[in-house]
């Protein structure tokens, strides 16, 4: 079906990128046949690996894989949950390490134009010194804004903010066919024909390779404040969550955890969890524009919280004490990882959690497992693992028979994820792992659209074939 | 092409309907052959008006409109400015007057599941009893859900709050066929394939039929200002509006406006606006959590007003003031309409609006015309108004040679939003009349990418034919 690549090929590619950024060597290629996925069994070496520098040569690029039938995969740096970026049927895997410039922050338009392969960190420092504020914030800064853009990431601050799909205004995308097209601009309404922008935007590279964007900004809030919340039990802390989101104070984020993925992070760390009381926990983090206004915030989400059981309500009021809890929150996905098989994304309507997760764990007694589950409460959007090791008492044990036990809880989860009126990824994105169960939440008409939404697109199926659906 | 309708049909949609939900009688019809566009030429009869009373009944007749290929327009409240429901090939006009039911207020999800003919009336009205806030505010509230989510529908709320885009999180849509599909939910996140439901939104009724949405609502803020600033020129206005949108303050909306059109509708509503003063205007709202905090936003806007040439600032601080500057701005377009031809939708950067209205208003001298212009000066959406005849005195005289300069002035304005990196339409769609447009600002591939998304949906060309691009 595809055609393999041979020593004209490479030269061919090698005249397009030059030869310091085509990578061949199989050691070297490893890092590239995989993302943050811990499932081995997925992974898939490329055949070769290119760093294009500019959009004509990334043009030049997927014109040679269209005419040869090569495929070509896109990968930002691979932060990835659910296998978007393997190359499963080998070909070129194409790396934007080379396209990583900050071109433009408008401070009078609030954009900044940027390359699809600058990261979160610089991104956040380069804004961040001329007083700006992008505010979505997935779990890994190491992210790409290409990636970003590609599952439409979400993250913590989605709750007040919104998620990358909204901060989008404009894309320099390259088709299959290798014609560059400018969708958008620095405009913040658009009602132009069919918006071939939102449909880009998550479609996990396999419509066309996005090479540049343009992200409208904000001006960032004079005071964040962060607050954790001890509950006796999960039910509690969740069922809180509605009820602060009624309130007049809309908050940044709205996090729900429980004790042991938070002990674990804490001796991973070696760092401090600011209660050592309760089983369950939500982390609330609110701004204002004022330190008086905030207070007035605070001392409200505290009373509901304490009206509904909680036990305490511990205030990180300055960043030393901030970090150390967002570092805690943002670890806990590194703590788990290596002694996990997969974590779902499942997305909830935000009353729905309370039960969902309630059942989540009727599973996990079920198949004497640990599914250590924590996520984005407010706005529904679950992370459960699956784990293959437990934890008890700090040390870590096989659970028994995970291999079998593994496909049957995640089906049970995903079906709890339709019971309670979801839908299967909030913020990861289908890519290989998650296909088997998009038609379980999408019906199959809709499905059928997006492939032929693909064919229209990439006639050839060459732009990271076997994701999202089978075609 | 198509197909008449004639008594055969008419007793399928009668089967289908209900005689009483089918209008055959010409005069009857007259309301139907337009939208609130004042341009007569572009008026046309349809065939037959139904008025179906649920989805399964948008279906049958959609699949009747297939199988004999006919022209189908769905219509919501005709308040389109740019033609979109006008049924261009006869053929049926779809009238959403029996489907008008709000199905469901969720106050835990924050949520509303309404059918596509309900307008903002009611909509404002029933969530406002629940203490309930949806915060897109297009012009007419008498504007159905279906057209808001067809055309993309924007309003002056969208600086702080966003556009419609924004609030939709699930619609049901019947297909050409008349398959019905429901995309989406109940959840703020969704990441799980290409987004259908954005790619639908905005699609001025050509792919589908929206027969129901979920909408996101918010907690409404506890007080709202507006502020009047008058200007001895709009230029001073318009350049301080960058500087209020890098403030920390978020205001809901920035809006400017000049003397004239002001002024005629004093006269027409019988209203006195704040300030006689000024020949330019910016309306500015704010929204906060606290008297308190309120005012100390309106005291920073105020002083960069000031600081920026501002002759005052005028505060409307209780509902009977606001809801008459509110009134005034709204009412600008009814005041002018009767002697206009066209108002158009150009969005240009931000940054961009003083250089480009002063171009404005460089093309009204030129052409010996009046180009009353106003709008949203936050989001650079910009509405400028061709005239047949201007006012002078308090009395209306026809503009000499308007029928030629028309299409003349048309384009030069087209040809500014070009130069200024704007785009056709912010709000208000492409339709009818802005068709000859959209290639200006869209790349032809883009357009041609739209096409086949057409094709693809309705290989028939069935669904409000003639509108966006042509085929």
């Amino acid at each position: 079906m595809y055609k393999k690549i041979d020593e004209k090929i490479i030269k061919e590619l090698i005249c397009i990128v030059g030869e310091e950024n085509l990578i061949a060597d199989r050691d070297k290629m490893v890092d590239y046949s995989h993302d943050e996925l811990a499932l081995k069994e997925i992974r898939k070496l490329p055949e070769i690996v290119i760093k294009p520098k500019n959009e004509k040569e990334v043009s030049e690029a997927i014109k040679l894989c269209s005419k040869e039938t090569i495929p070509l995969t896109p990968r930002g740096a691979g932060t990835g949950l659910c296998g978007g970026c393997v190359p499963v049927y080998g070909g070129i895997v194409m790396s934007f390490d080379n396209m990583n410039r900050i071109i433009d922050i408008d401070q009078d338009n609030l954009m900044v134009t940027l390359e699809a392969g600058v990261n979160l960190v610089d991104l956040y420092k380069a804004i961040g010194k001329k007083g700006l504020f992008f505010p979505p914030h997935p779990g890994d800064e190491s992210a790409t804004v290409g990636g970003l853009i590609a599952t439409n990431a979400g993250g913590a601050r989605a709750v007040k903010y919104g998620v990358v799909r909204d901060f989008v205004k404009g894309i320099e995308v390259v088709l299959p066919d290798g014609e560059i097209v400018n969708i958008g601009g620095k405009f913040m309404k658009n009602s132009s024909g069919y918006s071939l922008l939102h449909l880009l935007v998550g479609s996990e590279g396999t419509l066309g390779i996005i090479t540049k964007a343009v992200l409208n900004l904000l001006v960032p809030p004079q005071v964040m404040y962060t607050l954790v919340v001890p509950y006796n039990n999960l039910t509690d802390a969740i069922r809180t969550v509605p009820l602060l989101i009624q309130n007049k104070i809309r908050p940044v984020a709205v996090e729900f955890m429980e004790q042991g993925p938070v002990k674990i992070t804490e001796d991973l760390l070696q760092k401090k969890w600011p209660c050592q009381e309760g089983s369950a926990y939500l982390m609330i983090i609110v701004d204002a524009a004022s330190e008086e206004e905030i207070m007035k915030s605070l001392e409200t989400i505290g009373q509901i919280c304490l009206d509904n059981n909680a036990i305490d309500v511990f205030v990180a009021d300055n960043k030393q004490k901030q970090e150390n809890v967002l570092n805690i929150r943002s670890q806990m996905y590194e703590a788990l990882k290596n002694y996990m098989l997969e974590i779902l994304d499942v997305t909830v309507p935000r009353a729905e959690i309370a039960a969902f997760v309630t059942d989540v764990h009727r599973v996990e007694e079920e198949f004497k497992t640990w599914l250590p589950t924590y996520g984005h409460a407010a706005d529904g959007n679950v992370h459960t693992h699956i784990m293959k090791y437990k934890c008890e008492k700090g040390s870590w044990t096989e659970i028994e028979d995970w291999q079998e036990k593994y496909p049957l809880i995640r089906r049970k989860i995903h079906l709890l994820g339709k019971k309670y009126h979801g839908i299967v990824s909030g913020e990861h994105g289908i890519g290989l792992v998650k296909k088997e169960y998009l038609n379980l939440f999408v019906q199959e008409r809709q499905i059928e659209m997006m492939r032929q939404i693909k064919k229209l697109f990439d006639p050839h199926n060459i732009l990271n074939p076997g994701k999202i659906f089978d075609l």
